[in-house]
Parts: C-alpha cells; sequence; structure tokens
C-alpha cells in the first residue's frame, strides 16, 4: 500500500462506487472502500471527512469553479454576462469521463435520502457563495441573489439535460442553453 | 400534567425557547421541555418528532399555505399571480405574535449550524413542492421550476424586511413588494 500513490484519489472514488454498487451504500466502510482501493484508512481521510464526501465532494469543486467564473468576468460585465461565465467555467472541467461517473453518482445518491439532503445542503451552500461573488463585484443585492438563484438551475437543468442525453454534446453548451432557456421565461414573469 | 391540554403545542414551544435561551439549544432536552410546560413526554412526541422540529415545524406549515395558495388561484392565473396567492395564503398566518416567536427563533437558529442547515433543507422542499403544486396546474416545467424559486425567494426577502421593520406592516405587503422587486430584476436579466 503506498500512502503517496498520486492517483489515489481517483482510485478511492472508483473502489467506492463499485462497493456501493455492489453492496449498497449504507452496508459499505471507508476499512473496505482503503482495501479495495489497495490504500490505508489514514490515505482515505486524508482524502475524504467521510463516506459522504465521496459522493458529495464535487459540489464543493462546482462552488469553487462558479465563483471563479463570476470573478473573471469582463470588469463591466452584467448579471447575464456573470452567470454565462461561471457555466462555462463550471461546466469546462465536466468530460465525458466524469459523465460516467455521474450517472453512478445520480444512481446511488437516489438510493439514499440522507444524501439526496445533503446535496440539497450543497446546493443551497452554491447559491449563498455566488450571491457573495455577484455582490463583490458591486451587483445590488436583490439582482445577485435571484442572479444566484437562476444560475444555479441553470447548471441543474443543463446538467439533467446532459445526462439524458444521447448525443456527446458538452455540458457548457447545456448550460447556457439551460440559462437562455430560464432567462426567456424571467422576461414574462 | 393534562395530556389532553388544548393549548399543549403552543405551551411546549413557548417552554421550549425559553430553556433555548437560558441553557443554549444543545444543552435542552426534551423532558426539561416537557416539564417545563407541565407535561409529559408523550405529549411531546405526539405534537414533534424531536426537539429539532420545536423550531422547524412552522416551515411545513409554510410549504402547505404555499400549496394551497397556488391550488387556489384563479383558474386563469399566470406564473406571477398563482405566486401572489401563494406569498397571499402563507403570509396571513404570520401574526404579530408570530413576529416575537420567530425572532427568538432566528436568535436560536444562528447559533447552531445544524439547525441551518435543517432550515435549508426545509425550504429545498418548499421549492420542490411548489413546482409540483405549478406543473399541476399545467405550468410549464421550467416556467413552475423559475416560479418557485422567485416566489420562495420573495417570501424569504419579505420575512427578513418584516423581521428589522420597526413599523407594523404586515408581512404580505413585504413579501408581494419583494415579489414585484424581483420581477422588476428578472425582466432584465
Amino acid at each position: 500500500m503506498s500512502r503517496w500513490a498520486p492517483d489515489a484519489r481517483e482510485r478511492l472514488v472508483a473502489a467506492a462506487f463499485d462497493l456501493f454498487e455492489e453492496h449498497g451504500y449504507e452496508a459499505t466502510t471507508v476499512a473496505q472502500i482503503s482495501e479495495r482501493a489497495s490504500l490505508n484508512r489514514a490515505t482515505f481521510f486524508r482524502h475524504f471527512a467521510d463516506k459522504r464526501e465521496v459522493i458529495l465532494a464535487g459540489e464543493d469543486a462546482l462552488s469553487d469553479l462558479f465563483i471563479e467564473g463570476i470573478r473573471s468576468a469582463d470588469s463591466a460585465a452584467d448579471v447575464y454576462r456573470c452567470l454565462r461565465s461561471a457555466l462555462e467555467c463550471a461546466a469546462q472541467v465536466m468530460t465525458p469521463q466524469q459523465r460516467v461517473t455521474a450517472g453512478r453518482r445520480i444512481a446511488v445518491v437516489a438510493a439514499n435520502p440522507e444524501l439526496q439532503e445533503r446535496g440539497e445542503l450543497k446546493f443551497a451552500r452554491i447559491t449563498q457563495a455566488m450571491t457573495t461573488a455577484l455582490r463583490d463585484r458591486g451587483i445590488e443585492e436583490l439582482a445577485a441573489r435571484l442572479g444566484a438563484e437562476i444560475g444555479l438551475l441553470a447548471f441543474r437543468i443543463g446538467f439533467e439535460r446532459w445526462m439524458l442525453a444521447d448525443d456527446s454534446r458538452p455540458l457548457a453548451a447545456l448550460a447556457l442553453t439551460a440559462l437562455e432557456d430560464l432567462r426567456a421565461r424571467a422576461h414574462h414573469i
């Protein structure tokens, strides 16, 4: 068992999903995940706070990408252009390989109410972080809060379409289309 | 101790908040709350699943009121008018007396991350329930999802303003004003 395996994180994720599918999420232990990945428990805990985080760590990464996208938007960008930048930034890391992992992830979460709750919580935190990032650009409070809700909803809808799609359109295109769809409806509320 | 005290629920809530303020939320037990209310634990559990629910049961009632408001809107109502109806229905139960309880509640939740998480979760469920209620009226998927987000955000903003206000404007008026404010911003996204 190498403590310094450079691909330790990916191996732990793959091992965890194999075990979740074989025995169920509840019945799988951190010890079993570590063993399957040929790593020790200490290595597991260097990468994840607990078993749940193997499933949900992606949401934290997502939050960081949204913020990065909002910050890097053109200095004259309005809310809409900040949201486009956030979606493009977040979606670019979603490779076809990750679409496979995402499918496995959705199946595990769908079978576990506690994970669904945790996921909703992470989404609430992403919305708060996006609101702050928009406000930090000088965007007024209510526009920032509304923009954060619409931006996250666009990502969620784009992601759902990406998972359902039988073609290979990248997530970024689908998320930006979802933003346009929501924008058209927002103009008529 | 009367098991059938008609005001048992209100007495339990009042006793719970007294104890939360005296000893903190974490340190207070269901046994202490029941004793302070001169009721037994069995009565407590007829009204609340656990200590947490004393704080958060209001969100479930809120969800029911939003749904009732959406269902009872005029048959020709569009998303906007459904949201107005939902906000009016939900806000009408918020009396000046409940504004006092809400203030105590906010203080307890602010000091407890677990309660904050639970609260976010309840909001996510309210959004889902509102989306379903809008869809059940024949409103198209994306408009329903966007409408539910905007409706809940309007309530939250109206509620925040209600708590900060030093006048006695009813919550309904503040929530409807927040909806107009969000609508104006939605038209320019």
